[in-house]
């Protein structure tokens, strides 16, 4: 089969063959239409993020096709079912397997290009917002990278969760976006400090969550934009990771917790259950147009080096879609 | 009534008169017979951790006696029923208030003196073990200061759930009594690191929980302790709070957690939904005696200074009480 390699030499990504991969027991084997990038995808090309044990080397944490085989010891999937979801690698190719709990149903009105711009984002924001954080209704949200994908999708679980979010992201453009998405607030992170706007916007009682990607130069305006019982979500260190002025005492006189998370290193179980519960939660909402899959653009697989560099100069408002056959 | 006071010169208590507390709507006003130290009893008459707006002023978080008078919409107390529970404040007299979510019945075989030995040390290593900390089946928990109050209750709450505890303390007869009371492992601290011993017991995979007292000190090697997906519970500050070597990119590839907590600055709602869901799982373990309140030393009222001495030199396994009426 055709597949998206990386040159080792070189870095870039070219189209080269593959083998063919098969379903096991319990997964479906899937003709791959679209795939998403992720920031992962660009540290993995070079080296620096090397896919789980067991998992496919090439590229691609997340799909939409149409099921092409179903394995033994699966129910509820027939051959041509069209099927989105994360994939612990391999989207970049034709065909992938993938367990058949992490796999959903398309909503009918949803194309490829746009079920392949769901998983990643929607399902960390969900497991960041809800299952860790315990978001619930009337609570305050912060969430940097607000025009990013996970931000896109952050920004209207939030909203769809009957809570508010601020935003920081770097131009009007994208601000308008996240304002668009139903952002309360978004800040430009540009124009200095984001701590007092936060502040003034939760009339001085901070924000019950905040989801950051930026990690060490935001830690202190983080820790200060945190009201009582609030959570830190480091999800990205974009920024640096080393904080050199950690105060357990504030931590322990506000009881505020600090929690580092990932979707893709959990284990398939917890991948599994994850996506139980956002459907649950998400498939309605994609069904009726109350949450929509953001799509920054649409490249066929021939561009994908002129994808990457997109994505490498953050020009992206949503999600980066690669088409992997027609 | 009588109540033990502190003398703001010498900061030393005396046995003084108060004004007599009534029971609002909500709460009993109970005849103290029992109240036990706590580590911010020490701090609040220093004048270091003033009580939270519009709790008692006299020193005791905790207590246990015999129902006085029922408030209005109070349903299932009646007077002469043994009670105890947490306070905002107030233990250390004659008579308190406490709003009846509060309040718990004294298992037939309970003395006031064991029952009032039970709230503080069992509703924070509760807290801190299933509600924070998510405590399984299986899972191994780190407890430092395991011969202390909170310490004490913990190992039991850990042996209770199947898991398995691991303890630091720092003389011989404070790890035999945890080990008496279910500790896998007691390690002494004064000799050296600790991490090495937490790994070595662990097989290398690390414990789910570590719950801390002592702070900056311990932090690199807590943070060594950790399993993937493990939860730091920072629940005092000791040794120090100051962390100069946070490092975030660690927190997110091991999605680990820190999580800083106290019980008495909770508001009464979060303290009455933890008292419920505590005694669902203590009450039949009280009353059978599978766990069991420690207490290290019962003194008369008379004997406040020289128990308070004791706490702060460090010199007891399980529970301070100080008796207030026969």
């Amino acid at each position: 089969m055709k597949a998206i390699l990386v040159d080792e030499q070189t870095k870039q990504l070219y189209l080269g063959e593959a083998d063919e991969p098969s379903a096991s027991a319990g997964e479906l084997l899937v003709s791959v239409k679209a795939t998403a990038l992720n920031r992962a995808d660009l540290l993995q090309k070079r080296g620096l993020y090397p896919p789980p044990p067991g998992a496919s080397e090439i590229l691609g944490l997340e799909m939409a096709g149409v099921v092409d085989k179903v394995g033994a010891d699966v129910k509820g999937w027939e051959p041509g079912d069209r099927v989105f979801g994360l994939l612990p690698g391999g989207g970049y190719a034709e065909r992938v397997a993938i367990p058949a709990g992490m796999a959903m149903r398309i909503p009918d009105h949803l194309s490829f290009e746009q079920a392949a711009a769901i998983p990643e984002v929607f399902l960390t924001a969900y497991l960041n917002l809800f299952v860790l954080g315990g978001l619930r209704e009337g609570h305050d949200v912060l969430i940097h990278a607000g025009a990013s994908g996970v931000g896109t999708a952050a920004i209207q679980l939030v909203r769809e969760a009957g809570a508010a979010s601020i935003v920081t992201a770097g131009t009007r453009e994208k601000r308008d976006a996240c304002l668009a998405l139903g952002a309360g607030l978004a800040i430009d992170y540009t124009a200095g400090p984001f701590v007092q706007a936060v502040q003034e916007a939760t009339e001085g009682r901070g924000v019950n969550l905040v989801m950051d990607f930026i990690g060490a130069p935001y830690w202190q305006q983080n820790m200060a934009s945190l009201a009582t019982d609030g959570k830190l979500i480091v999800i990205g260190t974009m920024g640096g990771s080393k904080v050199n002025e950690l105060d357990l005492g504030f931590l322990l006189r506000k009881r505020l917790q600090v929690i580092g998370t990932a979707l893709r290193s959990q284990p398939v179980s917890a991948k599994i259950e994850l996506t139980e519960q956002f459907a649950r939660f998400a498939m309605p909402r994609f069904a009726d147009g109350r949450l929509k899959p953001i799509v920054d653009s649409v490249w066929e697989r021939d561009q994908a080096n002129e994808a990457h560099a997109m994505m490498e100069k953050n020009q992206n408002t949503g999600k980066i879609i690669l088409r992997i056959q027609e």
